[in-house]
């Protein structure tokens, strides 16, 4: 069977997956609803969301920012807007952003075709699962080529989550599939620019339309992924059909997900998450080192930052940022006033940075003087699995801190709920 | 001088296009109005502006088929509309077609901001003619691995007239020309099926967004579309810059676009020509020789075809329907009945055809025997110049074949007058 047959069956068919990926996407939901949100008022967004003002058109899905469009203008506005501060979820199997290009496409359906939260979120998961796959079968090659698969495999998932809302049988998804290969596109050129959130919105509506265009009768060529001129093979994909499909149905790849927990550079969330088990408040630190990967010393490591933005790429600022108090969770928190606060500078000149070449990307290790003379060490891989619990938890104190606590609780209990996707898009609209 | 910049200077400032290449657009417009209103009828150009209806939004341009839709959605369905039939423009340097992309996101704009056709004449050849220069730039080897001009230079092509209209300044184009490289996709996979002609819309429809994004702020990565990971070393291009910007806004390669004169298959082109030439009617031929290029024996030599669809594959059917006075620009020539024809059927058995391989895929040779024993020969290249009085003549005559003489009429004076967008636009959806 073809590799897109085979997506098609799971994509249309009476899906089981784990206890685990069910929990991880209604968290994942969670947080790229508050993304979202707090990424409303990005210069990007609010370019984004004018167009679809000046468009208007069917008011079948609510915007980030307020207000409705139809279906595929939604999906580009919501997937540009939750990926504008790139603080969404990662999936390194995949090399991208899985929920910037699924939850857009998905949820503006599900809201069109009145469908429950719990559809929303199996499509969901389901489409995002397809999206891993499809990064994998693309690989590593295809990412070092250029290509950023949050758009290109995230069109493919988009196309599927949106298609099942929609009722697509596995003809028309077949079609959709194909259709989403001859439009999915997004450069890591545009990394840097407002071209990278664009990326994710790509994919959402791109999606979005390969689905709604197969919806009524549109037929592509369904070997158009995989066939011989297909998109892997135009796309530098290694095509590795094995990694695509192993377990597919069974084994969630989406159980893998991680969620960033501090609104600053990925590089300094290693070191967060190994000072926050050290439990060690400013007063008591005589000393903190951080030995990181080598590739981070010249990434966010100033020494010295006096800007709420520079203070996102420092080492010796967020640790201190975090040992006094602030939360590293929320946008607000970095700031030229903490940049300027004396006791944080004074702690800053106690922390010491080192590259260290036997550590990883993901890695990180703190070493600790207390001024009683104890010494303590702490270690954290970003990769190390985290409990459901543990997970659960962070996220909804990151979803507080960047929308609130009360909005945030009202989120979890529609996404724990047996609501509608209507209620949930009238909330991103608040 | 980048290439991104190079093509901006010219996309905003003061051209200066040949007499010739303004005639062409003028030709090529009234060409692509009149291909683009026989497809309307077609079920993708239907699926296409369904969608549009159920979208609705600002009526800021007339469709294809009736009705108005914002500038995006417009592009889009008189993208896939005006390639439904396959019957519109060629430039064999650009391996694409100019017209599809270019057009349905110039007149869109030019609708929407009130330009005059004069203006929106002017944008488009700006935007075909590089259109044309990327095609070039990003070469056969581009189209060999897979990709499918039209779509991908169209796009760049269709920003720049877009932009243009919009009045973009040389930053904003850099802006749109750099998104429109993230965006920039179309697999000849889909060739065959309704993704052919969707990859046109695509190109329309991608390009105005990203000069809409553009006006409005949006900053992208503006090496995008050369630089080391730009669109062009992603996609097989070969970079040929010279090629790219040889006589640039001096030169105008517009000037060798070539038009369909029939409404069958391309291999049928040169030698329904070379037969016009020797001006022969049916009942002047006791035998007729078709040589032709090899590769074209197994597209288009169906000996008897029974149907319209068939007739359009067969050489001596459609030089049998030349011979007897059927206009084989006409949609509704190619019919069951022209096959079930006795007089056709008669005429069909004195035409035989040949490959050679001395000829090229442009090239045929007829040979005529005549009752009185009168032996005459025509060749015909499609790539022959051929003076633009010629072209004027058989555009209008192909206008009327397909929209009626007097719709016909009506536009080519639009076009030759000091009018707006704005009436050409509402004669789309006469």
């Amino acid at each position: 069977m073809s590799l897109t047959s085979t997506l098609a069956d799971l994509a249309t068919g009476a899906a089981r997956p784990s206890e685990a990926s069910r929990k991880m996407i209604r968290l994942s939901a969670l947080d790229w609803f508050a993304v979202g949100r707090a990424g409303a008022s990005e210069p990007v967004a609010r370019i984004l969301h004018s167009q679809a003002m000046v468009e208007a058109g069917a008011p079948q899905a609510h915007l980030f920012g307020g207000g409705l469009a139809p279906v595929r203008m939604a999906a580009l506005v919501n997937g540009t807007t939750s990926h504008a501060l790139d603080y969404d979820d990662t999936h390194f199997a995949h090399i991208g952003h899985p929920s910037v290009a699924v939850f857009p496409a998905a949820l503006a359906v599900a809201e069109w075709r009145e469908c429950s939260i719990a559809d929303l979120l199996e499509a969901a998961l389901i489409g995002a699962e397809i999206s891993i796959r499809l990064g994998l079968w693309l690989g590593r090659g295809h990412y070092q080529a250029g290509f950023h698969q949050t758009a290109t495999a995230g069109t493919f998932g988009a196309a599927v989550a949106a298609g099942r809302l929609l009722g697509l049988d596995g003809k028309g998804m077949r079609h959709a599939l194909g259709l989403a290969a001859t439009r999915a596109a997004g450069l890591k050129a545009q990394f840097g620019t407002m071209g990278k959130p664009y990326n994710a919105g790509l994919a959402a509506s791109g999606g979005a339309e390969a689905a709604l265009l197969a919806s009524r009768g549109f037929e592509s060529n369904p070997g158009a992924l995989e066939g011989e001129y297909g998109f892997g093979a135009t796309h530098h994909g290694a095509g590795d059909e094995a990694a695509a499909v192993d377990g597919l149905g069974e084994r969630w790849l989406f159980e893998q997900v991680s969620h960033k927990f501090h609104a600053c550079c990925h590089g300094l969330h290693a070191a967060l998450e190994a000072a926050r088990e050290l439990d060690v408040t400013a007063a008591e630190i005589a000393a903190l080192r951080v030995r990181t990967h080598p590739r981070w010393m010249s990434v966010c490591n100033q020494p010295a930052p006096t800007t709420g933005l520079g203070a996102k790429f420092s080492y010796s600022t967020v640790l201190a940022m975090q040992a006094l108090g602030h939360d590293t969770a929320r946008l607000e928190s970095y700031s030229d006033a903490v940049c300027a606060d004396p006791a944080l500078r004074a702690l800053r000149e106690r922390i010491d940075v080192e590259a260290d070449a036997g550590l990883t990307e993901t890695e990180a290790v703190v070493d600790l003087v207390r001024h009683d003379g104890g010494r303590a060490s702490a270690r954290h891989d970003l990769l190390a699995p985290m409990s459901l619990a543990a997970r659960e938890s962070r996220l909804r104190a990151k979803a507080a801190a960047l929308i609130g606590g009360e909005q945030a609780e009202i989120v979890w209990a529609l996404l724990n709920g047996d609501g509608t996707a209507a209620e949930l898009g009238a909330a991103l609209a608040r």
